[in-house]
Order: C-alpha cells, then structure tokens, then sequence
C-alpha cells in the first residue's frame, strides 16, 4: 500500500491520488453486449440457450428452475447457514419495512388538497452474479425490499448451474421464479422478454462489465427497461484517529480487496504510525487469505494517506466520496453531520464493512465510483414510484383561479386559462 | 378526434389504438448534440458564445446575467402577476416542504443500530425552455424543491433572451445564478463547466430533442451529469362518466394539445354520447384558440375510447399510464387505490390540469412516454440523496458475529469473516 503525506502534495497531485481509475466500456465490450440483446431479442429462448452454452458451458433444457429442483436445493442448505441467512433476512426486513411511506396530504389553500401516492413497481427483474461464489446476500438485498415493496412479478435470473444457496435466499423472500440464464443474454431478456422469461419494467442487481453495459444499453432502449443505478468497481474508504486499532483497519481494507483486484482501498489518518501499522497488517493478514492474489492486486492501487487532523479526514472522504466509508475514531458519530458523499457508513471500531456486507439491516448495492454525489443506497424507494394527485372544490377551483389564469397569460398558453374559465363560468351561471 | 369503441377492437387493436409514435433520436440530432458536446468542453465560453450566436441569433457578452439586469427584469413584472407568481410559489413550497424526510433509525437486533440519512445534491443546473413563451411556473416547479433541499449552488440556464418573468421567479426561489444560454450548449456547460458555468452534478428540466437528447448524452458520459428523468412528448387522459361536463373534458384536452403538435391526447369513457359531445365542444373552442394551429394538429392524433365502464376506464388508463390523468366522475377517489400508473392525477369536475401545471401545489414535471411505470413525479427526493449508516457495540457485534461468519464462509469471503474475527478475538482478549 502506496503511503502519501497529503499537505506535500499539490493541488494536481491531490486530485490524481484521489483519481479512480477510467472506467469507459472498451468499445468490444459494447460491441459484443449489442449483439447479444440483437440476438435475445430475435431469437429469444433459442439465443438464450445457444449463449448459455457458449458463455457458461452449460446446456440448458428447462430455462426456468422448477418447483422440484428449487426443493432440493432448498433441502440441501446446512442448518447453521439456514439459520445465517434467516437471521440476516430478518434484520434485512426489519429495516426495509421502516422504510415504507405513508400517503401525504397537505391542503395548499382553501378547497386545495394535494397528495403523494406510493406504487411498488409491477415487474422486477433481480440479477444474481455467479462465479467463484454464490452470492445469497445479494439475493436478500434486492428480495426484501422487493417483497416489502409488492412488487407483483419478483423474476431472479443467475447464470448457470445457480447455486442451491442462492435458491434458499430466494425462497425466504417468497420468490418463486428463478432462470437459469446470466450475463447480458439474462439482462436483455428481462428488458425484452422471450417465450420462458418476462419483460419486467425494471432491472437490479451487480454483475460484470458485460452485464453493467448490458444494463446501461437496455436502460437507453425505447420499450426497454429501467436500473437500479450506474455500476463501478467496489469501494471501501477508512478514515481512523491514531487510537484506532490497525488490524482492524487493514481487516476491513482487505475484505473489500477481495471482491476483485479492481476494488479501491483506501485509508486516510492524520496519523503517520497508524498508516504504517495498516502496511504491516496488511502484510501479515493477506497471506492467509484463500484470495490472496485477488487483494494482493487490488492492494497495488490502494494508498493511506496521512493528513492533518480529523476534520480533513473528513474533507478528504468527501471529495472522493466512497461506496463504503469506515470511521474509526474515539466519538464517530460527531462526524455524521459533515459527511456529505458516501454510500453506507460504518461507525467506531465494532463495525466492520462486512455485517452492512450481510447482515446489519442495511442494503448493500451502493452506489460508487462516485456516484454517491447524486445517487441513493438501494431503498424500498427504488421499488416504487410516486405520483401526486389533486382534488379542488369548487371554492378551492374559485380561490385559485386568478393565480392560474394570470400565468396562463403571462405564458400565452389561452386554453389552459380556459379550463379554468369554462368551469368558473358554470359555477357563476348556477348561482 | 378519432371515436373507437374498445369492445370491437382486437388484442392487437387495442394495443395500437395506445401506442405512443415513435420517438427514438434521430441520427441527425445525436450527432449534432455530439458535436456541441465536444464544441463545448473543448473551446468552453467561446463555444457558447458562437452556438449561442448560431441557434439563437443573439451575441453574448456577459453569459451571466447581471445583478442589475435580474434588478431592472423583475422591477418590470407587472403587479397582478407578481402577485400570482408570489401565490403559486406558496402552494408548491407548501407541497413540497412536507416531502422533507425524517432520519430513519431502526435497532434491528440488540446493539445493531441502521439508519438512513439524506443530503441536498450539492449543485443542480435548472434548464428553463425559452421559445414562443416564457415559462415562469418551470422556474418555480425546480427552484422551489431545490431551495427546500438546500442545495449549495443552483445554477438556471435559459436560452437567450432571457425572460422578465423567468428571473422574477428565479428570485422568488433565491437563485442568483443565472446564465443566458440554452439548447445542448447549455446543457454540456452544466454537466462539464466551462469559465463561466460551473459543473453541476444533476441537471433537471424539460426542453426541445437537442437538450433532451443532451441531456441523455452527459447522464452516460463519465464524468458527465445525472438528470431527472428521461422526456418524452407531454400527455393527458382524461377518464370520465356519462354526466361528466363535455365542455370542462375539452378544455382540458385542449390545455394539452396546445403545449405542441406532439401532445398526446385521450378521453376514455363508457358514454358514447359523452365521446360526441366532447368532439363537438372541441370544434367549438380550439377556433377561438391563439395556439389554435398547434392544438389542431395534435387533435389530428387524440382519441375518443368508448368502454364498457368505468373499470375499464380505469384498466386502459394503466395500460396506457398517461402523464396527466383527469378523473371526472361522480365519485372519482373511489378509483384512486385502483389507478397504478400516472405522473399526477386529477380528481373531479373541478381540479382541470391547469391547476397542477401552475399553483395548486404539485409539480408540474413528470414521467411521460410511459415512463410512469418506473418513474416518479418531480419530487424534493430528487434533490436529495440518502446513504445509510450503521453503529454496533461491541455486545452488537459479538451477536450479529455467528451470522456474519457463516454467511461470509459460505460465500467463500475469508477476509470478510476475517474482519469480524479480529475484532471478536480483541474482545475475548479484553475480557
């Protein structure tokens, strides 16, 4: 882990140092990802066989997991892991529910009332990466708030064989309809449908570079359909006084590294000793990692970077503005207020990343790459939508008329003056 | 104004009767924003200067207006139209300073503390269309939720020259920055700043296909700007019962259809005779029409459905999820729990749209296109965005530690397991 002194710095430098690393979809990616919604859009099941056998080696005979296997697999899971994923769904739930928004009704003026109305969004599609390891957490992640959100269609789609894991999170968020298809062929048939997956109206869930381009191209498409967020690679900041406790630091740093040698680690602490105890952490903890490789690449790009005090920490962490951001200090909430860029903070030193990771309450899929600036945590918001509703009397249509009026004039927009004038005109002509 | 009676329709029928035209950009518009993209974040000022001079044959001096020219615009607002401005600006305040969120905390199991926390977006540019008439309510439908978030810099553009009644109610939001540029121009200065602009970070507002295809462009660009929501040609559907008033329905089209030749337009009701009435009361009042021409034009694509009763009124309503729906039946909150998609919805004989477009409290920027089914009214929610934060105690985490660790082991995440380890090991040590 690189070190820098902050204040040595210019103002350039300090700027590169913070610098993410370009993150443009290379031109085949693209490329590729077009072709492969061309062909699901085309062929439909047919394509999405054929691309499953060619991107995942497998062959597929039913796309849609039946009730028969989701028992089985459900079956197989070890108690204490059922247990596990119960417990972090129950926390999961606790805090979505919390979330849920009750109707406004404010009446403006006399006779004018205006409301907000919640709708749970009517089809979603929920994308669960495979690979190296099954990934239940992200099922609950986006299965909770889903379920809690009514959303009347749930299809989760994974690439194939899905794991029995993933199966059993499903189930405990009363998810029924699971594909076996991943990658952009799954993306574009939950945008487009074909004969065995749905359209849905909007699509979640992380995944890879082809999936991430396959979800931007789909979002853009007319009779497409929306996403969560923007993806990038997974972040954590540290920012810590000179009390905290280096192993828990460089524990913390390399639970992000691990997801992928592009996953961004840094740690900002005004004190110099700490940041060198973090290297020496860092050192001892990765050798016994069964990813080591994996964190040892991301550890390359990662840097501690020493500043003054705490309030610069601060200052540091909002220009960047992390996906994840640890504060470990003597009193971290007194921070709270000044933290303005973050995707889900983790107060003192009893909060590691990973129980937000599981298992706290809250939602994992975050926005990063420094999205945070005008994007929100995955909430049961983003599975509903709202819209206003009014309702005049005909002395709250009277009280407001001159207001309208004399804007639709000064908009030259007669008619729309004239659906208030014909009504007052009725209302005059029955007295 | 076309008449089709629903029930003799096919499936297919149906689907077509509701199909909104097409509306992909033009290759021709995609890269001409493309190129005033690159124009902009090339040659900055002097781009603006130039395109400024190209589309809206004015030559710039000062690109920011002056405090004395925002003084001597809002001195020559007459009266009576402060005086609604100053109006309409308290509903809509009133309406949206109810949105204002509460922080969210759960304890979701002992020692386990989650919450959500909201923050204003920092700097939002504001894009008020110029053209054929000014238009003061779009000012303060995104000046007024932006001043209530608290967002730090709030930047308008409108393309040049910039109207009276636009810095009046510019002023009435508090906003100080305004900028004499409009089209792509404006669009790629606020997602990239140029001398004068400053970068925001989200940029809201509608506009002609340059800006909308513009702001398309930078929300994709890394580096770029999100934007409020994807745009699309304005919409209304009125839904109605057989005593409804034909004369206040085709006003209310007509308020529609005026906004420009594309405005999609619809009446859906079980009343056939209501549907002729309607046609007829159209003929007379668009003749007396200033905008007569372009409401004409947009009647050529409007249409009259005639159901079975009101509940298919309401079901077509869904399918379609029109932008603006009026409700003119007995009892219209009867159908409200039932209607899922719309952008803002009016209720009874006496609430014509005009009243939302202008002052009764609501906002006036809203999905279209169908984007309903995803998206939500303009609310002070897109102003803000909300992260989450989580604290645990030690005893927090010494509880939540079994299902952190067997979840992590299951997901093959050592060094997520690991974070949790160190920290329960420091304790049994303390102990």
């Amino acid at each position: 882990m690189k070190k820098v002194i902050w204040s040595a710095l210019s103002a350039a430098e300090q700027q590169a140092v913070l610098l993410r690393p370009a993150m443009a979809a290379s031109e085949s990616i693209t490329d590729t990802v077009a072709h492969i919604i061309e062909q699901v859009t085309t062929e439909g099941d047919a394509a999405l066989k054929k691309l499953s056998a060619q991107f995942d080696k497998v062959e597929l005979n039913d796309i849609r997991l039946s009730s028969q296997a989701m028992k089985e697999a459900c079956d197989s899971i070890p108690a204490p892991l059922k247990t596990a994923l119960r417990e972090a769904f129950r926390n999961i739930r606790s805090f979505h529910a919390a979330q849920v928004s009750r109707p406004l009704s404010v009446e403006t003026q006399p006779g004018v009332v205006c409301e907000m109305h919640s709708r749970a969004i009517e089809a979603v599609g929920l994308y669960i990466p495979g690979g190296s390891a099954p990934l239940p957490s992200t099922v609950l992640m986006l299965g909770v708030p889903s379920e809690i959100a009514g959303c009347k269609r749930r299809v989760l789609v994974s690439p194939p064989p899905i794991a029995p894991e993933i199966v059993f999170a499903a189930s405990l968020c009363g998810i029924d309809e699971i594909y076996q298809v991943g990658g952009a062929q799954a993306v574009a048939a939950l945008a487009f449908g074909t004969e065995s997956v749905p359209k849905v109206d909007k699509i979640f869930g992380p995944g890879n570079s082809f999936v991430t381009e396959a979800k931007r191209q789909v979002s853009q498409a007319i009779g497409g359909a929306s996403i969560d967020m923007p993806a990038g690679p997974s972040e954590v900041m540290v920012i810590a006084d000179a009390r905290a406790n280096a192993d828990f630091i460089a524990a913390d740093l390399l639970s992000q590294a691990e997801h992928g040698p592009d996953s961004q680690v840094v740690v900002v602490t005004p004190s110099d000793k700490l940041a060198d105890e973090v290297n020496q952490a860092l050192t001892r903890q990765v050798a016994k990692l069964s990813r080591a490789d994996i964190a040892e690449k991301a550890l390359e790009n990662s840097i501690a970077i020493v500043c003054q005090d705490m309030a610069e920490a601060v200052v540091i962490s909002n220009i960047y503005g992390p996906e994840h951001l640890i504060v470990q200090t003597k009193n971290p909430r007194q921070y709270l207020n000044d933290i303005q860029h973050a995707g889900s903070v983790f107060l003192g030193d009893w909060t590691p990343e990973s129980v937000g990771d599981y298992a706290s309450g809250t939602n994992h899929v975050l926005p990063t790459y420094g999205y945070v600036r005008t994007y929100s945590s995955l909430s049961l918001m983003d599975f509903c939508k709202r819209f206003t509703v009014q309702e005049l009397s005909a002395d709250g249509l009277s009280g407001l008329a001159p207001v309208v009026t004399a804007i639709a004039d000064a908009e030259g927009l007669d008619a729309h003056a004239n659906a208030v004038h014909v009504r007052t005109q009725a209302l005059e002509g029955s007295k």
